[in-house]
């Protein structure tokens, strides 16, 4: 059984014959869609002080795009669901103090406009990959939106989703790789590195890798980078932090500073 | 790896042994959680004439719980996308005129208001099982809700958006399975019957069965239907119209009227 | 993606249009293909007491179908590897004490011929069901053959297995759907009951279903025997024990007795 | 729910901690499990001039180890099932004329010697790697074996598929990640590339990777080289055909000398 694109209707805006080049989005002089670009960042925003730590020693090494998350679309209700507004308010001191430009997550309709005042690019987590009112919206907002495929979403519906905010006006759509739901017991999902230049064959949209939801384990976010890259990444997104077993969330797979240290080594420092 | 339900906390109000008794759903004299209930009507909310037609010929045949969806969280941008506010209206005469009770999707914060005057039961669909924002305003809601099981999702992750809903004081909820994503290409998705005993033996939510969705494909309906009966299944969710071919959206998986009567017939015909 | 069937060849002798009529397989007055069959026995042939013992229980309740397995392809060397030709001289006893048509598998080429002296039916496991020397091999075997479904096998592969056999000019072959590898993570597998009428509606074959193995959990045979049967299986394969808990291998999937009981009466009597 | 080696038993023979170095397989001054390795060929043995043109002209590229199935279990029995013993006449012929290691798979128990006699590794395919009685001859067999992971394997069930042949007394395994079963439909399996590092981690035996089969796509084959090199893979199994669209199997996945000439100079040539 085909997805449904084959029966319902064509790619059209994110397919590479649309435009004449690959998609590039302009931060100053920070490119996304050039040469490798990495963002990285705790899991959630945590405290104030935590994080503006956090934020601070990532750029001393050369980080220019910082993650973290204010909104969490826990699994559980009882899990940490983030500081909200006040994370928003945390991250605005960090992009003052630090420079670095904002990575965060929206996770509805009614956060778009609070969120794009602090973020330089809005993600989309893959739980809400086929939330298509916030697609729609997305489509009218003026920053960058990165967007996560669905853990079961084949490329064809990743592709429409993002046609979805194409189509609304908002050409600068990052794609990002997280990893799919299958039967492997040793790792959170599967990453999908074939998806990487499939879409680049597909699309001229930059095309990301997130190692750490993709693995859930610290010990493959080195290899799994590297192999992401080496298929043809635009970017990763690693989740970092200076106490890793101290995150609020998903500590299992955020690396500390040290071995963040060792990746930017092996890929041959991306930030330098 | 198990899921995150064992790592971050507990499930407690939609477990068993928080109430002593099984959830009944009371609509008048219906019950939902009591003797096989069955939803069906058309995938989308058509035209004022279709819609009423079908919904007057399924009243006839003694049906309660008439489904539709009014707006449509489609995969591509390109496909019919419902009639919105339109096809609420168009709900409410059908509501009006056959006293069918409605069940209708609601796929975002901004239209909970809108869809609840209308519907007796508001649906989550399963591209927005993982979306904590609805689920979270939906725990305020007045009204029953038809929660699917997201396409990747495990139990527990099921369990726990329902724990969203419950938490916020909304204690009617009805899960829904719909068939789940595996490697199968000769249906839609794998319709996961096992989930349905394993359900009702965790939780005191009803349990319904979406065959349509989870399998795609018409000649599948009624033996599906008849395995999720013996299967323990409190109700059923079945695409109806009376001309198939002709529906708007989800065709393939659209049964006729008289397909359906011979549905209700094998079932020992619930509606009588 | 679609199934190599498509692209390599058509099914042939396992179609509807090849016979005129379903394939029964006659056993004396015990048909297969014909009312519901069940097969059931401990999951591996123990010592001769156990075995016997088990035998003349079930064949006190009617049985007449009797499965054990002397030859065990465990995913474990040091898991125990059955009784093997010791294993079917018990059998071999079963057959003659109790008149139970002995069900057991062959588990490669260098054993057919000592297995098909004492089976009534030779069984190939999920594990085997590509192994094609054997299947070719077992076409020409002058004995009914049982084959499972591979864990991840497209239905088309599990027609293309059958072909091979009915090929070689053994037309007695019997379906098996025995779960399939997803991503759930409450049951061993996941038991595609969609597959039963699919297969009902391609093949002339008998479809039987094996809820011990799909599962992997006791408290599911019931409702999953109940739902296959409504969903049109032939027959069910069904791991009993009297003392379950002391099974040799799959403890966690085996049925007592009583067990068996209420679900022969909850199945309407098979046995008569 | 764990795999079963966590229930039955623990992993002995495969894990890093019984060996104190890295399992090499040595064939005069060619090494596995040292640097990375190509094995490469056509996926069948086809007429021996076509064959003996293919391996002359790998050769000339500084090819050391030529793949070349004599015996193929293909799903279907109407599709080319190999030339059998007249294959491995022409891979002896290869190997005397070429000087080529020459790696061929054994399907059954009954093929092992006059396959061992000719192969310098004998592969086992993801069809048989549950294939138990195979794995116990092959311990007993004194060629290394190419052992690759079934499509719907747990990394721990390959583990004890080699534990079985370790357990025979045969120390020289290769493992094989060749791709597994999940719902994506752009590529016939999903390459599992974080087995690479979790197998290394694990035990002391060499990793390979077939892109070719795994994704079934010639497009692929050079990103998921890189990617899996990338990510530690001792070595490659590559399909190549001097005319590709020619082949007798598997044409779609297999690339001409050309596109062969330009993945050996992006992984820096390995042939060197």
């Amino acid at each position: 059984m085909r997805s449904l694109v084959n029966e319902d209707c064509q790619l059209q805006l994110v397919r590479k014959n649309v435009l004449k080049e690959k998609t590039k989005i302009y931060f100053g002089s920070d490119i996304i869609g050039d040469k490798l670009c990495i963002i990285a960042g705790p899991c959630s925003v945590e405290d104030e002080t935590t994080t503006l730590r956090i934020a601070e020693k990532l750029a001393k090494l050369g980080l220019r795009f910082f993650r973290a998350g204010a909104f969490k679309p826990r699994c559980s209700p009882y899990s940490f669901q983030g500081l909200c507004e006040k994370g928003l308010t945390i991250l605005e001191k960090v992009k003052k103090e630090t420079g670095l430009k904002i990575v965060t997550e929206v996770i509805d309709i009614g956060v778009i406009d609070i969120v794009a005042e602090v973020a330089d690019i809005l993600q989309v987590g893959a739980k809400n990959m086929g939330n298509t009112s916030l697609l729609k919206k997305l489509g009218c907002c003026n920053k960058p939106i990165l967007l996560k495929r669905g853990m079961a979403a084949q490329l064809d519906e990743l592709f429409l989703a993002a046609e979805y905010i194409l189509l609304g006006g908002n050409s600068n759509v990052i794609l990002c790789e997280r990893g799919i739901r299958t039967f492997n017991n040793y790792t959170r999902f599967t990453l999908d590195i074939a998806a990487i230049p499939m879409i680049k064959d597909t699309s001229h949209l930059p095309i990301f890798v997130d190692p750490s939801h993709a693995t859930g384990r610290r010990d493959l976010i080195i290899p799994m980078s590297k192999a992401s890259v080496a298929a043809g990444a635009d970017g990763l997104l690693i989740e970092v932090h200076d106490e890793p077993d101290k995150s609020l969330s998903d500590a299992d797979q955020t690396i500390g500073i040290k071995a963040f240290v060792t990746l930017l080594r092996e890929l041959d420092n991306p930030l330098g």
